[in-house]
């Protein structure tokens, strides 16, 4: 069932290489790098938990609203966060959206070329697409497809005792606008793969404290930060001064706030002190990547905050937390 | 951005040999089958639109309202039903769901229990899934991934003018409850592609007649349809009895209901024959396809239907329509 209107923008695109039947078929087939191994993973974005839709916030003005555009490109960004966390070359994505019946049209156009932008970007092929009409909210459902060599992609269970933690950026306050203009780090991801050892790897989807849980949890070890040296991003510090309310400080929103789609890894100490040494440009010309030492993997289960005078003290786990009843 | 509770169920299953990193990592690596083209496709499905979830059903009682395991097992079925069209042997598929937050959890077990369901029957991998919950109704998109042999995917734009044209079972009416139990043809699909010439092939999701006007103009030809050799399921003369007030015949219902996920094969006609005439049983143990050939591919394009005196009458293509403004 390949309906509809995405299928006709997709069939107007110049032929890709890497599509031995494009899109507009019942699906697509792809011509796979050779002797490597494909990669898939989906993310799901709905309209009023991971986005407002500009003309349908609320009218508080924060988070800021999105207009089609971003949501097209940050579901694309989202699941492309996801290969890099594997250390995987983004290959194609296919997109699903389910669009409101009332205005539709304009939405899917924009959405369309948010998406589009992002392949562009990324240099991956858009394979496929299902467009809907309901009478419901917006949702835009990407997965997307990599590839890595066998035996060759982070895996976020293999962190060992003494490995340093590095984040690939600072971190907090995404809220403000950056979760709207997610850059993901796929080219990083695979140039340090090819020049690094690394344990493992995660994205910062949910809040670093919580996606590091995740990490260590997975790896059987523990991990301690030092908080003096999490990068907290001018962001975080502009949030907590808009909302004095909440009490949080910017090293808290730091730790907590998630959508930064930075990278968390776990390498061996040598090569993480090797890897802040590297210029990132010389790694990924261009790249806005800041790598930073923010911690160890220690064999103690749980994660620590290492505070200025030395001492440790346990470390909520908090974050984006997808709940239901 | 690996959520949660689908991600939860998956890593109970026992390991897949056909994964190298298996669900629950941000991506899932696959082990390809050797010498083969992944093949690509997604499909979502609405609350509402494509089903209606128990409970939630109008009062008229028809379309009948669906478990969530049901609506499980027809987003599966779906996507396969594509890979089917294209003789693709399925290998994984990845699940996004947007999940009402109340009662959300209960839906999610049941939903969980019908792709699984599913995935078993067809001997194919879970490979991920990304579960939300929001405020809005259930979204459920699959994506699924098979394999192919270069060069050897059915395509919707290869029919051949004199090719005869098979439909694989009876249509029409599949709203009465067949919708709800979709037995896509994955498996005499690959077995007819192994043992017959099939020049055109595409999964009869919207309609017989608006699914082969979209082969006949991707292949810019024409269908001419013997309406009497269209093999019209009893649910179309039920539901033809049910619904006197529409003034739809059960051939009408054959020709425009859609969601029966039959295939429609274009093939050299001696090919045609040869398959009509091998009982069903000799390419796939237990199968209840029912191969019928129903027309031709003719070089001017449009469809048109042939009545029982031999009179020819363009036939609309109509069938369900994803329309939005």
């Amino acid at each position: 069932m390949e309906s509809d209107f995405v299928g006709q923008l997709i069939r107007q695109l110049p032929r890709d290489r890497r599509l031995e039947v494009p899109p507009g078929d019942d699906a697509a087939v792809l011509r796979p790098t050779p002797n490597s191994r494909p990669v898939i993973t989906v993310d799901l974005l709905t309209e009023g938990v991971d986005f407002l839709l500009q003309g349908h916030e609320g009218t508080a003005g924060f988070p800021p609203a999105a207009t089609p555009a971003q949501v097209g490109k940050k579901a694309v960004a989202v699941s492309l966060s996801d290969l890099a966390a594997m250390a995987a070359v983004p290959e194609a994505v296919v997109v699903a959206v389910a669009l409101p019946r009332h205005g539709g049209r304009v939405i899917a156009d924009e959405l369309t070329a948010g998406v589009m932008a992002m392949t562009d970007a990324y240099g991956v092929t858009l394979a496929g697409g299902d467009t809907n009409s309901w009478d419901g909210p917006l949702v835009i459902s990407v997965t997307a497809l990599g590839s890595v060599a066998a035996g060759h992609a982070w895996r976020r269970d293999r962190a060992q005792t003494g490995d340093l933690i590095v984040v690939t950026g600072p971190v907090g306050g995404s809220l403000l606008g950056r979760h709207l203009n997610v850059e993901p780090r796929c080219r990083e991801a695979v140039a340090i793969a090819r020049q690094f050892t690394v344990h493992a790897a995660i994205d910062i989807s949910d809040g670093l404290a919580l996606d590091l849980s995740r990490l260590t949890a997975a790896s059987d070890v523990g991990g301690v930060i030092d908080l003096k040296a999490v990068p907290v991003h001018p962001d975080a510090e502009r949030l907590a001064a808009l909302q004095p309310a909440t009490g949080k400080t910017p090293l808290e929103h730091a730790l907590g706030d998630g959508e930064d789609f930075e990278l968390l890894l776990a390498m061996p100490a040598a090569e993480a002190i090797r890897l802040v040494a590297t210029p990132p440009s010389e790694l990924v010309a261009g790249s806005s990547m800041r790598p930073a030492i923010i911690g160890e993997i220690v064999a103690e289960p749980g994660l620590e905050g290492k505070a200025t005078d030395g001492s440790k003290h346990p470390l909520a786990a908090k974050g984006f937390d997808h709940a239901f009843e």
